[in-house]
């Protein structure tokens, strides 16, 4: 192989769920690409997968990087980084000796890459050894306040993206400063997330979207929701309310 | 026209400005549109309208919003927003009688239509009178993080989006609690910008991008820009430093 152009990696945003919602660069390489690379819990079939089913090449060779590391290791747990750090080297290793044999290769990113993506773990370690592009996407949180029917911010409103992982007592403080907000990240975190939303004074605002652009989306007030976690593809939102003409 | 089926407004969000970013979604009504209208200064192409430049039919009908308000009413008059209210009155009875008569009309929108945008003043009034259906997109911000070559939040990071029309107190407070920021509306803002981004100690990580995905795209550190104003497609990044495995 010596003397081969060397390969690129292209880190694909796929935006929210609906193919029709990836930009035109995306299903372009999407469509074309010979090698596709993608993250799934193991035994699933994986998300970003699910939304270019019936678009990839009939020969495309598909690389499924399957997650190590389920729920038994903590995250507080040092093991919990050293294993997930190893399962991003083997990841990168791979890619890496497609791309000196003079192969692209598409990873398949949900929503944006650069944004809460696991392919910004690859992406650092690629760094400086082979060629990486990035396609960014529409994000979740967009196809959520769409969903909403409302516009998530006007003139100078601060927006505000925390994730429901944070502890209350960060939560209700970004919430309380936040004029428009994103939460993201909710799952069985839901009690703690409700609870800071009611101390920042938000709760009645709050909108939850479930499964945005996707088949099953629904919006509804969060307050009317009873439970005490969120699927996955989960989304509160807080509207804006500054100045309009 | 009586019995005719209503028509429909779709708001298509356009995206950062490189028509490869435009969804699959939106690709599609904007090539298939007979009416598209689109805001614009006076005097002024629009650059939304530049975006799908050569991709419009032939026999599409344009239809350009021309905004009454330039500079010469300061935003604190109350007479600006009475006329921009106006303005936008009217563009919507124009958007409402298309309909009426069973015509489909699209509204390009830059950005995403509803992350402050100004679809979102024809959105609230065209609300109840005709039906109106918002295409999301790529945001601008998106497009700034992808072009600095490196993710915006990692793990728990708070993502704050504030714009420099902000007073500088407001926003030295906003940028203090962030732990990743976006900063847009800069402009003639940004000595203020600046003095603030100093003041809440991330000046040194600021990442200036201009034209983030279009001809003329630049990056660089925002400490190593020289001047007092910035133009409209600027936006500067600070990226969160999270925890990573």
């Amino acid at each position: 192989m010596s003397g081969a152009v060397q390969g690129r990696v292209h880190g694909v945003g796929l935006g929210p769920g609906d193919p029709e919602l990836m930009s035109v660069r995306a299903d372009r390489l999407v469509r074309g690409a010979k090698h596709v690379a993608f993250f799934r819990k193991a035994g699933r079939n994986g998300r970003s997968r699910a939304i270019v089913e019936g678009m990839l090449r009939e020969d495309a060779v598909e690389f499924p990087m399957e997650y190590p590391v389920t729920t038994e290791i903590p995250l507080s747990d040092p093991r919990y980084n050293a294993v997930l750090s190893e399962f991003y080297e083997e990841c990168t290793r791979h890619l890496c000796a497609l791309t000196a044999e003079g192969e692209d290769v598409v990873v398949l990113c949900e929503g944006d890459p650069f944004f809460y993506g696991s392919f910004m773990h690859l992406h650092s370690r690629l760094q400086g050894t082979c060629e990486v592009q990035v396609v960014p996407a529409i994000t979740g949180m967009s196809a959520a306040w769409t969903a909403s029917g409302a516009p998530i911010t006007w003139g100078d409103d601060v927006l505000s993206t925390v994730m429901g992982t944070l502890d209350e007592a960060a939560l209700t403080e970004a919430m309380t400063r936040a004029d428009a907000l994103v939460v993201m990240k909710i799952g069985r975190n839901l009690p703690k997330v409700r609870r800071a939303l009611e101390a920042s004074g938000k709760l009645a605002r709050a909108v939850l979207v479930e499964y945005a652009s996707m088949e099953g989306q629904t919006v509804q007030p969060l307050a009317d929701f009873v439970g005490e976690a969120l699927p996955y593809f989960s989304i509160v939102v807080v509207h804006g309310e500054g100045r309009r003409p």
